[in-house]
């Protein structure tokens, strides 16, 4: 058994496990374009039949885990999608039936738009853009297109989660409420100026072509921590603000208590928020969906710049 | 160079990646027992000076990353500590400074208990638990003592989160309050019956020794998520029942939007119940602070049995 490889390189070995991680992450059908520098350059043309049987029994029990893995991403990401549909959906009944619809004069229909556009922007847009380069599709093409992409649905989520909190704040300052001083207005308070920071960070460590390429490598693990952490300041938020407003609107009549058809709505929309950010949070920290060339161990780390261009 | 090592098995090879990262994990210190394998087994006898020194300026480069990821999770580790701390003397402060001690006996000072144990078991206590596999100190020892500290701790914690909700109930119900109808309390009783349900099935899986092979490799990868989830259920469920509490009882004299000094200890609890969240889940989905044997990539799955044995 040898752990070093034939030339006896460190670096050459950590390159061949790279594109064998590639190739064995990649869905099937996206692994035959590689497949040629499996049989050119592994050095395996004067291996024995009895090795050539092993190998082959060895990889399509690769090719097994492979489609399992891949399959079960699309289930979590299909899944994602409808919960997220099912979150706006949700969002838009309860304020545009039961608390009277939308509008911008300072009045409660003004607040309304606040759950809509925080729960639209905050949390499903911003999860589906956190999961794009999750997607195996993604995978062996240049990453460009999707990092645009990216950034892109964030900047739209990011609008949205401004928007809503302008929409919070009027409608505060029109009926002399004060502003932040809850604890829901602070953890959400600090998910948007946490996000539009990893935004503005992320925009010029990794889109900007003059960034240094050592605080890419700095960046990127960052960049993903708070990625999952801003999620999880969001379903805080979200579960909260959900929280504080069925208790002051459901009073006299239909009081909280009684769990009446708008409670029972409201809490279900808290359930699918959190179901939604699980699917998400499960997406960005399983290991074998991460994009092959950004796993961790590949310590020999290829710049963002190098990816584009390739 | 070769992507297949010299006897052209690809099992082998995977032995021989995760020997490695076995080694590129261990602290310094703890690599020395290992050591002999790579010199033994290796077959580098025969490399040749200038490839020796290849390999030795590659080792330094891998020691040195792995010295910054030992020193990192350390940082983090003592971070948790610490705000695991904080928010326990805050929690206490709060209940017992603020809102007039302790007692068990269907008033309010009975349901004080109640924040002060869900704080305690379903944030800290858990989230301390949760992290046991990640210190690197244990990942070169027997994992069976570990495992057991793991499910002591986490009983522990399950045992003081039943206790918590105990003291709730038995308050509603003293004052003819409804009890299950909030959001918080929704995510809250969700977070302690999946907390309580993993709690069995870990038992069964991962401690009782006829628990059959196949099932503990399926049960591995959904226990680790589901641990973070239920971490993301309680900090929801912590913030929601603290901005909730807040609106209750600051109101006349002292109301919650003048942010008087009630108001500000009770939103600083949030905020360190959300910090030691995030550096939980942060060690919890980092890839490199995973115990070696436990990682994805080891397609190779030992059993957990079998590395009790070893």
């Amino acid at each position: 058994m040898y752990s070093l490889t034939k030339d006896g390189s460190l670096s050459n070995f950590i390159s061949n496990t790279k594109r064998q991680q590639v190739q064995q992450a990649l869905p099937t059908s996206d692994c035959f374009p590689l497949n040629h520098l499996n049989t050119a350059e592994s050095g395996c043309e004067n291996s024995s039949k009895p090795e050539k049987q092993e190998v082959r029994e060895n990889n399509s029990h690769t090719d097994f885990f492979k489609m399992r893995s891949t399959v079960s991403f699309y289930v979590c990401f299909l899944l994602s999608l409808c919960l997220g549909l099912a979150c706006v959906v949700c969002v838009c009944v309860w304020n545009s039936h039961w608390r009277g619809g939308f509008a911008w004069d300072g009045s409660s229909l003004q607040f309304n738009w606040h759950p809509v556009l925080m729960v639209t922007g905050l949390v499903v847009l911003y999860g589906n853009g956190a999961v794009l380069y999750r997607v195996p599709l993604t995978w062996g093409q240049n990453k460009l297109p999707w990092k645009l992409l990216h950034a892109t649905l964030m900047f739209l989520a990011l609008i949205l989660a401004i928007v809503g909190l302008c929409a919070v704040f009027d409608f505060h300052n029109a009926k002399g409420i004060a502003n932040l001083y809850s604890l829901h207005s602070w953890i959400g308070i600090a998910a948007t100026a946490l996000f539009a920071f990893q935004w503005v960070v992320g925009m010029a460590g990794f889109l900007l072509p003059y960034s240094p390429e050592s605080f890419r490598k700095l960046l990127k693990p960052i960049h993903v921590w708070m990625g999952a952490g801003i999620m999880t300041l969001s379903i805080a938020a979200c579960i909260s603000g959900i929280n504080e407003k069925l208790f002051f609107v459901l009073t006299k009549d239909q009081p909280y208590t009684k769990l009446g058809p708008e409670a029972v709505l409201g809490n279900l929309l808290g359930v699918l928020i959190v179901a939604f950010g699980l699917v998400v949070l499960k997406m960005l920290s399983d290991h074998r969906w991460q994009r092959p060339d950004s796993r961790p161990e590949d310590i020999d780390y290829t710049p963002v710049l190098q990816e584009e261009n390739e």
